[in-house]
């Protein structure tokens, strides 16, 4: 079967939180986005909060050094990615489940300010 | 901002339930789909189950309908909607969030079948 | 870079065609799909059609097989795929540009029907 | 029906274009996008172009300021949006189909770079 992709456009929640794990030597970032609605209320008329989603964004190697030194919270962006559930036990001995996105891309949202860009010199591929 | 849309491709995990609430009159049909990936394990050559994602769908009126009557558990689907999170509080009165999505589409999936289609006859729109 | 996914609710406009190509022995199914957005007018409050999206659809193996034996002309289906560009050059020396989509699911629209399924037992994967 | 979502990490082709129809008032931007496909020839072991996906991309209001302002040619970007076609007939007389993108969220893709973002004051919504 294939990968659950979804992209949200939304509010950096959190401030990227990264680490450098000591045998991969790959750099993973973290963050929450969360993305809300607006619907227009049939009887006002006017524009209201509707749905809103909400989820942890892991991100790896170069994207992880993007995000690390370019987000911060309350940044509108757009994120693009894989959906995938992970399954724990709490303290309580309580099964839950998480859900997370590992982002492929994420980027600044132009349409709520202007962006200045510094490209990466490729290694590679 | 946006809605956050997303498609699965995988398997219904429950029978469809469905109700039909006194105040609207449309049927509403809900039920579980999970979707797993299968990725290639570089070391052994071999496919193996890779991340999990499993939520439920929630249905509307037409596609309620089509949905109570055609799905039931095991068969390989594709789920086309909105995702969006729920915030409630448990018994022990911790928060909790739950993911529903909001299907504008099922379909059986022909990748792993053959289907027969009945077309409702259309009213109205 | 990655893959350009997108997901097509609409109607069947051609009958899927089919050939199994002497070299791969895989069947291949192709047919076009279009997509109608409906959108409030507001001077009228009515809803009309609003933006088309048509797009010829390639399906390979399991896949193809499932189509060819289950799509016909008008079928309401969603789509989910990867879109793709191919450049050619038409009887007069123009350069042209097509656009293809490789479908990893198709089914009948569950919004507009209902479906019996006939589920392919499985071979391996 | 619906309307058919794509996202697109790719590179933009062309700089963006834009003007101020006298009627509307509201600024409109566009530009062309390519997004390319790097996957793994399986004989050489070594990874390859494969499909590539071209399109115009059409941005309005604060959303085509945005873009008008921080994009450029060679620019590694998400593009999120709807595709659709138009028909028109070239100067032969030919029936010619195009295929074009309404963006609602454009960014620069962090993966492959930093970048500096400097937020629109909100007015209103």
């Amino acid at each position: 079967m294939f990968e659950t992709n979804v992209v949200v456009v939304g509010n950096v929640l959190t401030a990227p939180e990264w680490r450098r794990p000591a045998n991969t030597n790959a750099l993973v970032a973290n963050f929450r986005v969360a993305s809300t609605v607006r619907r227009l209320d049939r009887e006002t008329g006017r524009w209201v909060d509707g749905n809103q989603f909400r989820v942890r964004v892991n991100c790896w190697r170069r994207l992880a050094e993007g995000v690390a030194s370019s987000i911060t919270v309350g940044d509108p962006v757009i994120v693009s990615g894989r959906l995938s559930t992970r399954d724990w036990t709490d303290a309580e001995g309580n099964l839950r489940t998480s859900y997370e996105m590992e982002a492929v891309s994420v980027g600044h949202d132009l349409a709520r300010g202007r962006g200045r860009f510094f490209r990466t010199k490729a290694v590679g591929a």
